[in-house]
């Protein structure tokens, strides 16, 4: 169902060629309208991809007609010439879009960084995938933009006769302030830019915002929210808020269950923190601990991991009223040795990090993965 | 040589069955003074073992006579009863020796967190230790402190008629605030102990500061520096201080060269920064980054992540100011492609990553590890 799950949609998923194996690497997404309202959230990451940099002022308008995502190379780390590649992408969809001006298509990247993109097949490449546009094409968009993804993840939400659906690509790099994902959601409601940006940041903050798969930002995160308004329908704002965030959050935990080489999901809740930042700096300080994420690898119950990531922390929390449940277990309590850790069944992919700072009523959720050998191998031969 | 090359130090190294394996894991290192002044610098952990905050008390005192460090267990994490036992320990030492105080025993233990220690063994492995004490002993010692070290490291150097010489363990958790690391320095120039202390200070912020195995940060971390004046030789300050750094320096380089299942030693240094601190957070951050240290593993002269790693700093750059050399060879230039990143040649264990911010005349230099299968492997085996 995808981007075109949403009424006023058409998508298509193609192979240009820029993938030198010949899988599809170039999609697009159209608004047809009536409205084409937009926002858009981008990488925090000061080196941004020439997409991003295009994207984020594209979006800044608030109408967006279209967008061209490319698997096969970020365009990051490009200088001046991969800037004006992402330009000319952005023109020569216009041009086959009739009517639309290059201001109001947005343009993503995503692959291996410092290489210029084979423009001599991306822009052979939007003709064919505008004349490939279909309302049924979302799946084959969310299929085009996979790198290292092993599936490709789409969801759908929505409320009475509205809807949200939306693609989502990424499968490492996947760290706060978003991560090497690529995501546009699509929506029918009758929704204007200020309400479709308030929408998609809220959802993000708590979604993608809080996945850390491996700690490494991406130059390239792009998370675009589009409306088409051809349902005719306004829904309360909380209402649309909440569907977005559950699209979000459908998607996140996708991204999460394909991370490269992982081989367990770690849901880390923090709870008792004395402020919400508190206990996200705790839950990604976890998150982030390679010795631990080890450890869950080697289906290792070691909560004294926890609590020395834990440590190294400025949030509130005294040492010795710390408390840490591994699935369920409180192997410790009081800062030192709790139930016996053989009681913690660690045989399924998802292992459950509770971390009671005991300081406050605040909480927060972490997704990470658990580090392997299948990570390294990935990620140390990805470019050759 | 170690900590009994310079006068007035004995030491040992014994096995007192802490290990389960009758490896030697019981070392004592005491001060014959004449002078028995000491400096110490610990974890900035928040979440620190017992023997870290008794010695802290101790080293506050400006005397120590002994030292003494276990392997086999970290005592951390182990709550009041933890507490007792490195009281006990102290205790023990003090009574073994003969008319000291137990306030004058420091304690430092590495190993698993949150397993009590053998009292039973540790206690009569004092007596023993005594038992065994040598002017020749410092070798022993530092055979003692392993854990997972391949080999054990120590280092000397000096001045005109006085030395200083170390100990050191440590072989994963090398981050910055220290690491698992445990060093003992001794000396018999004839230095009080707020000389020491700042001559300590100084080496650590540039050496055991700056080497970032896997960015974990240990519960247990402590670096003493002892004096015993048997030399009777007061050196000028500044070559006393340098004197500290090298041997700091060379243990530091010793523990990145022996860290956990790493194959490849990254020497990442950053120059033209606007200040030290700059140069010290965006070389951390290169440090860090899984994604980098798996391409290193393989060979492969990424440089993309390593600009995506600059890019998550707050030091001032322009992204297209970067540069960035791997092993001398200019890969990136202005933030995008520079010269052949075929020219490298990174078959060698030491792999040089220098990154010109192009922001001012400071610099940084940390030493880091790669990310590795047998990492993985040792990390998720470590407490089974």
């Amino acid at each position: 169902m995808s981007v075109t799950a949403a009424q006023g949609f058409s998508a298509a998923g193609i192979a240009a060629g820029i993938k030198e194996n010949g899988n599809p690497d170039l999609a697009l997404v159209v608004n047809n309208g009536p409205r084409r309202a937009a926002a858009g959230v981008f990488t925090s990451n000061r080196v941004k991809a020439a997409p991003v940099l295009w994207s984020e002022q594209v979006v800044k308008g608030g109408e967006v007609t279209a967008v061209v995502l490319n698997s096969g190379g970020a365009n990051a780390c490009t200088g001046p010439q991969g800037f004006q590649d992402t330009h000319a992408t952005a023109e020569k969809a216009a041009e086959v879009l009739d009517g639309h001006s290059a201001g109001e298509i947005a343009v993503a990247s995503t692959g291996l960084i410092g290489l210029l993109l084979p423009m001599d097949k991306l822009l052979p490449g939007i003709e064919k995938a505008a004349a490939a546009l279909s309302e049924h094409g979302g799946e084959k968009a969310a299929i085009a933009i996979k790198t290292t993804d092993s599936v490709h993840k789409t969801a759908v939400a929505g409320g009475e006769g509205w809807t949200v659906g939306g693609m989502a690509k990424g499968a490492g790099m996947l760290a706060p302030g978003l991560a090497t994902m690529l995501v546009v959601l699509t929506t029918d409601a009758d929704v204007d830019a200020p309400a479709l940006d308030a929408a998609l940041r809220d959802a993000t903050r708590t979604t993608f915002d809080r996945v850390d798969s491996d700690g490494c930002m991406s130059t390239n995160d792009t998370v675009l929210l589009l409306a088409s308004g051809a349902s005719g329908i306004t829904p309360e704002q909380k209402d649309f808020a909440e569907v977005v965030r559950a699209v979000c959050d459908d998607l996140a935990r996708q991204l999460i269950g394909d991370a490269e080489g992982a081989s367990k999901d770690i849901r880390i809740e923090v709870v008792n923190a004395a402020t919400e930042d508190d206990a996200v700096e705790v839950g990604r300080s976890i998150a982030r601990n390679n010795l631990l994420k080890c450890a869950i690898h080697g289906e290792d119950p070691n909560w004294g991991r926890v609590l020395s990531a834990i440590g190294t922390t400025k949030a509130a929390f005294e040492p010795d009223a710390l408390n840490v449940a591994i699935n369920d277990v409180w192997v410790c309590r009081d800062g030192a040795v709790g139930e016996d850790r053989d009681l913690v069944d660690m045989r399924f992919r998802e292992v459950r990090i509770t971390a009671d700072l005991a300081a406050g009523t605040e909480s927060a959720v972490i997704w990470a993965n658990d580090l392997t050998a299948d990570y390294v191998h990935e990620n140390s031969a990805y470019s050759s």
